[in-house]
């Protein structure tokens, strides 16, 4: 008797046949392959892979910050706080962790929306961010932002009026969105971004974008990501007036993917928060969500699976939502933990550079840990500025190649010329002209990033995208290596 | 200008307003509430709320296995490796997951799957506990049994053949199915357990709802609760074989929900994954999940997060699967490193009882940490199965109570007749009529109980579950109130 699948490709759910998400894609797949054949012995052109294809700054080396996994180790046993290996800024962190949790432990459940100790410290961090009280009860912590933006977005599934729902998103995007939408079956109404204008939310195009997609869809939503991902830019403070006006007349709720406020480079950033906040009535009333969490910005936990949104909803529809949320308990508590080290608020403030340094967190002048803080932090933020430097040069030179200036996240983001025979090439063998880009720069150095086609992408044109987050002499022998395989590239398909 | 909402109640997504968690539900939301009035210095008849709602082992007393809180410190802050305070055994755990980890951190994300050692172990964890070997490749990582069992019920979505898909789910059942069936808008298929016959499966049930469900949904999937959540028992057998050829012939996943297999007071526990194997053919062959985690167990690391599946899917199924799970990156680090204390398999076995009490996990006798692991392990079971013992008894012995005796899990679900007058009295308070008791108990004694509507009954039955995890005076306590709190309510409601 032959067995039937249960499962299969007819009966499964489809939206979930129409999910992809570039970052962990096919490119992906063949570098964990070559480093198996690396491992087995096969000769190569290079000894290992660089996966410049996320945003993990710990798997590149960055060292976690002594403070943080201090607190971590203390929370989860207690018993070391008679220790005196431990500072007493240190301990008196995981006091305050340890006496908001239940019985004392991290390992009983938290109260779905969090500890309330990490709330209102985020609603802190908030509030001296933007300079207008924020609310804990409006703090929702999540594992990691993708959780949070997906519990956001499945508000709007389903239709209005007998229209599909839909939520505009930014291309190129952080493919999250995408693949997020498709799963709840969600329409993406795409808005390009203005790649000669910095990356910049042009007005025009958004309207565009909401007229099309209005005529058979109702629009709900509105994803901002800034500083940008893939892209790298930080909005100016008038893009993002205009932003949140066009929002409120069509009554789109703000999504802010801010996750990389706190990996600025070259320009100041500014919450939509403060912005809607300083536009007064009606605009500070706005509901509004916007993602902050510990896997970026300088502490770069990813592996905590940690975030909260600030999240201004109706009553009832923020009644859903807990309610729906309940169902998975609470996010992880040794994860909140680390939230709770990231998020304590430094109210001084001078120039928007030393705001930055100084408002993120602890631990605080004159405390124990304050100095290997400040020389961890220090060195985290100056390779940050000097890689995106160097590879904002090195991609503004090479021919074909045309790159904006970093100005804030993880990643370069740069335009590449394809000569029109590469495009042939790339569809005959069924692939993106940016995929054949990508997977040959793999097999020749070792080198994985993400086709611009993982992200979106104006037609006609190809990027990639690649992290600047690797030690300095590694980072040195990427750029060069990029350098020389485009050489190589442009020279095998002349036209 | 008023602003209008962006989300109301006729825009949002329809599926989040039919979902009901009654663990974290109405009656705790008034526990809260009853615990600030305390708080404040408001007079009660008690002293403080004893919540008896879910089963979180921890916020109940129990002190976590220092073991895995030292692996756990260890692995957060690796410089403590170097410390004299730490086992050898401790500190060879946490070189394996550190080894794992990309750069050895915490901080770096694993594979969406999961770390590979971790799966490894829980391979060996299940080829210990079924006789059969395991793959690590079908061992998949979650955020809890919760975020998997959503992501397993996630492929059913949708319709087959113009039909709606539907999920048999048992009743009572854990309200964590129901909800998210509502969530995802997939139809419950409910079948009732039966009470009189000690809450087995029966098979007649099951056909019948079956061709109910059948008239106008694509039945897809049963899910199994063993041991049973709320109601206790352990499946025989027999009973097992024979949902096994009840699934098989109507080309059903099964999902067993076999979280509480480490609890286990008087019965032997039998995985469907054994039971599949020794049918042998072609039931070997049968697509299955089972859940494993580490929140109950032993070990009751809730605020962890940390769950496996063991999922044998087609390949299309998997890979949609795989990429849908891939957007939410990975699940938390630290998580999976407890996950790995849990797991670790040991083969020797001999009698039913022995072997629940020998495969669970490190240490190993021989070693550093084992004489103070076992002393723990022998005091959290031996509490157990008195308390087991004990809350059958009393609500064996109230009047118009009855109760199966507890076979695992953590938990007791008497049913109680209630007078006709309580009845009445509840509808016209817009309750139901178990829900009623449960609050007045509540009022009366500060015990937070679940009432037996928040997890499906009969109609006309009427029940509560209470987690049996209270410290010895307390659980004394709480059995004396609940009696006297029982006699004082037929009183009040005299027919």
């Amino acid at each position: 008797m032959k067995l039937e699948n249960s499962i299969t490709h007819e009966n499964i759910n489809q939206n979930l046949l129409k999910v992809n998400y570039a970052v962990r894609g096919p490119i992906l797949d063949r570098a964990e392959q070559i480093e198996r054949e690396l491992a087995k012995g096969v000769s190569k052109p290079f000894e290992r892979v660089i996966r410049a294809n996320i945003g993990d700054c710990h798997a590149l080396g960055q060292q976690p910050f002594t403070f943080i996994r201090q607190v971590m180790a203390l929370v989860s046993c207690p018993t070391l706080l008679t220790s005196e290996e431990f500072p007493e800024d240190v301990k008196d962190k995981a006091r305050e962790i340890l006496d908001d949790c239940t019985s004392g432990s991290v390992g009983a459940y938290s109260p779905s929306l969090g500890l309330r100790c990490v709330r209102r410290r985020a609603a802190e961090y908030l509030a001296a961010r933007d300079g207008v009280p924020a609310a804990a009860d409006d703090v929702w912590l999540g594992a990691g932002a993708s959780d949070l933006v997906k519990s956001v977005l499945s508000l709007f599934a389903g239709q209005v009026d007998g229209k599909p729902s839909a939520v505009m998103v930014p291309v190129p995007q952080y493919p999250l969105f995408s693949g997020t939408l498709a799963e709840l079956g969600v329409h993406m109404a795409p808005y390009y971004l203005d790649e000669e204008n910095h990356w910049a939310v042009c007005i025009q195009e958004l309207e565009r974008s909401w007229n099309a997609a209005s005529k058979e869809h109702a629009v709900r939503a509105l994803v901002i990501i800034n500083p940008g991902n893939p892209t790298g830019q930080v909005l100016s403070r008038e893009n993002i007036e205009k932003i949140i006006k066009f929002a409120h007349e069509r009554r789109l709720l703000i999504m802010a993917d801010e996750v990389y406020q706190e990996n600025i480079i070259s320009k100041p950033f500014h919450s939509f928060k403060k912005v809607t906040h300083e536009l007064g009535a009606p605009y500070c009333d706005m509901e509004l969500s916007s993602f902050v969490t510990a896997s970026k910005g300088w502490a770069a936990e990813c592996g905590a699976r940690a975030a909260f949104v600030e999240l201004r909803l109706p009553r009832a529809a923020r009644a859903a939502l807990l309610r729906v949320r309940a169902l998975q308990q609470c996010p992880a508590v040794p994860g909140q933990a680390v939230l709770h080290c990231v998020v304590r608020a430094h109210p001084v403030r001078s120039s928007p550079t030393v705001l930055c340094a100084r408002r993120c967190g602890p631990p605080r002048s004159g405390e124990p840990s304050h100095a290997q803080f400040a020389a961890e932090l220090r060195s985290v933020r100056a390779v940050l500025r000097a890689r995106a430097a160097a590879a904002h040069r090195v991609f503004s030179s090479l021919p074909g190649y045309c790159c904006n200036v970093i100005d804030g996240s993880m990643f370069a983001f740069p335009r590449v010329e394809l000569p029109a025979r590469a495009q042939r090439a790339a569809r005959r063998a069924g692939l993106q002209p940016d995929e054949l880009y990508c997977l040959r720069l793999l097999e020749d150095t070792g080198i994985c990033v993400v086709p611009g086609s993982g992200f979106g992408q104006r037609p006609g044109t190809f990027h990639f995208r690649t992290t600047i987050l690797h030690p300095p002499h590694e980072f040195r022998y990427m750029l060069r290596a990029i350098a020389a395989f485009h050489h190589s590239f442009l020279e095998q398909y002349r036209g």
